[in-house]
């Protein structure tokens, strides 16, 4: 009988003390953080600035390039980034979000990417087109970061 | 006694309207939704069954494969369905998920896949390893659909 009572007396509170969440304020806010994440990858990725772009990773965040592995947390991420960039020069880079769904802790975009590098050892610019989805995920400090992200090519590789 | 109780219950529940979800049995019943569908969506590919895998898109998906442009809906989904399975036979197929995140109406995975493929017009088999990323949406009938995936090679292409 203790138990039953006690049961009904949770079940109670359970059901009158809910959280109430302003989903839509809430999501407009979340979605303008993203945007402003987004804005100082670019930025970081014009600079050629692999610290500023592996800040935008989460720690334990997984990065999934085309035509290699993928790496793993944010040591792996400086690792790629920096030897991405031994390899090449930025010379320009924007990405275009399609969608953008906030939904709880949790965030995607699909979208589109264009970029121009100049190879490091100096010959012709390339433009590279192509997709992504980026998964983002709220920290503690009520900021995003990604969480995973994967991209490919709209063609095949330049070098084909 | 009993039924004293679930009177009282009801009329508990009654008072206070905010329903209470139980998060984490939904999630789980969600990531079994999701992972039942994913053993469909291998054994559709394993069948060479281009109509299968389509039927796990949403009316509104959007495919994104290497090193080519995006495909849009049901139709678009269809179109390169068809024209993969008229260039290849699939021999095998498998699917790894590492990560499957629920929340709320949307769900995302990352893993990785490894296929075989013969050339339909003949020749040796090619293996091909790589790494995805899915979103998925709760339909209003329950069940979940892809709304989008991307996927990329952990190698260069075969051909390069």
């Amino acid at each position: 009988m203790r138990s039953h009572l006690t049961l009904l007396f949770l079940l109670f509170i359970a059901s009158c003390t809910p959280v109430v969440v302003w989903e839509t304020a809430e999501t407009e806010a979340d979605v303008g953080k993203i945007n402003k994440a987004s804005e100082e990858f670019v930025a970081a990725a014009k600079a050629n600035d692999a610290e500023g772009l592996v800040s935008l990773y989460a720690a334990d965040a997984v990065l999934m390039p085309p035509n290699e592995p993928l790496s793993k947390g944010s040591e792996g991420a400086q690792t790629w980034m920096r030897s991405f960039f031994d390899q090449f020069t930025m010379e320009d880079f924007n990405i275009s979000a399609q969608k953008v769904v906030v939904s709880g802790d949790w965030a995607f975009r699909r979208g589109t990417f264009a970029m121009t590098v100049s190879p490091a050892g100096g010959g012709e610019q390339m433009q590279d087109v192509g997709k992504f989805i980026d998964i983002w995920q709220r920290q503690s400090d009520g900021s995003w970061k990604i969480h995973c992200n994967i991209w490919n090519r709209d063609h095949p590789p330049p070098s084909q």
